[in-house]
């Protein structure tokens, strides 16, 4: 659908990073008048709701530099190039909390902010996990501490606003009204 | 929670736009190294689910350029400086739907993006909409049609991917939820 269509005049690269690219396009509106649009490239994201054998939640909690807080979230991480997002939900999965699976199930997919980027997020959730004996290791500069919590757990940590993301949220929700 | 904190070594500002700012930080690491983190500031934004009297939900399509297609979206924007954010949610309500109302309740509020922005979502619902006779002017650049959905039809666009962001599929798993 390209209902209202802002075609691009001309597009001003910003900068071009390790995560997010930015850019500039000046674009004429359905009214013939232009307008500047600031947009945000970013490759997409995978995340996992990792549910153990006794019913909890694998959580990880990571200090986030755009918040200078950290936050509890279900694990995560970019998509790289060419790659299918199960291949990211897998090497996310056991990166961040050492267990493992053969089986997700897709959730849902969502623009996280489709005002000014384009980071899609695919959400998957799991029941089948293993414990693996020696997990793969994270990236070098991230610092995870992993939290098995029951669904009345992570609720509370909702309402305290520990948990406080999109893909998160959203996650808690799911499991709610999944009755779990 | 500062839990594995990453302490500042050096800030360079690259961009200073309308929307957003895009900066990059030096960070010392938990483990003595250091990284660069590639940080977009946002003013944060809030949304509202207005629901009609006869139990529909108002929804607004609108072009995204950031995705080069147009997504269906409970109405939302920008908060500006120093605004309370149901003074954001009346005004984007007003404006992209015509509808107003004196009664919001609080949903949830969650950062889109916590990996690389600081959008902090706000959401609301409403259910005492009252139509208004003279709706105030929208953002000159902003362009979008009215939508009345039933929950059912709603989660056919999602099914579609035409609601599509994280803030509405949110808020039809929430309706969806609460048995609406």
């Amino acid at each position: 659908m390209k209902k209202f269509e802002e075609k691009t005049i001309n597009t001003t690269s910003i900068y071009e990073g390790k995560v997010v690219d930015l850019r500039v396009d000046e674009v004429s509106l359905p009214n013939g008048r232009t307008a500047k649009r600031e947009l945000i490239k970013h490759p997409g994201a995978v995340a996992v709701i990792p549910i153990t054998k006794d019913n909890k939640i694998v959580l990880v909690e990571q200090f986030r530099k755009p918040l200078e807080k950290s936050l509890v979230e279900i694990p995560a991480g970019k998509v790289e190039i060419g790659e299918a997002p199960e291949v990211t939900a897998r090497r996310e999965l056991e990166e961040e909390t050492g267990y493992t699976t053969n089986e997700f199930s897709f959730v849902t997919s969502f623009y996280t902010s489709p005002g000014f980027a384009d980071e899609l997020m695919h959400i998957y959730i799991t029941d089948e996990l293993e414990k693996m004996d020696t997990p793969p290791a994270s990236d070098e500069d991230e610092f995870v501490e992993v939290l098995e919590l029951t669904l009345d757990e992570a609720k509370e940590l909702v309402e305290q606003e520990r948990i406080h993301d999109a893909k998160t949220n959203y996650a808690i929700l799911y499991l709610h009204a999944l009755g779990r």
